[in-house]
């Protein structure tokens, strides 16, 4: 598995076991909601500046986005 | 500290750890010196993509490089 795949099912999964949707979760980490989407569908590469307002929005460690389980 | 701080402290100590050279790990994950240590020192935000081959270089799983010890 890719890591922007794995990264994008962290997200999905942490997003949702918040019930967060999508776009709650893009104002509170100041990205556009087609953004989110792309990355937990593995579209694109998200920067780690990204990675650190997702990880803050959702209130874990980053590191925790690139956890291996799904 | 910021994310992108942590993880150029992270690159720059796995990469002199392994006693290898900016440009040497530059090669290995396939991308520019220049960016190399732009990452370490925390100048640009890298993207997934780029700390895997990173990672992949260095024989490390991704997730150490967002390591909380620097």
């Amino acid at each position: 598995m890719k890591l922007r795949e794995r990264v994008g099912l962290n997200v999905r999964n942490l997003r949702s076991s918040r019930g967060l949707s999508q776009e709650q979760l893009a104002l509170a980490a100041d990205v556009d909601r087609s953004y989110i989407s792309e990355i937990e569908l593995a579209k694109n590469s998200a920067s780690i500046d990204v990675l650190e307002r997702i990880a803050l929005a959702l209130e874990i460690d980053p590191q925790e986005l690139l956890n291996k389980r799904g």
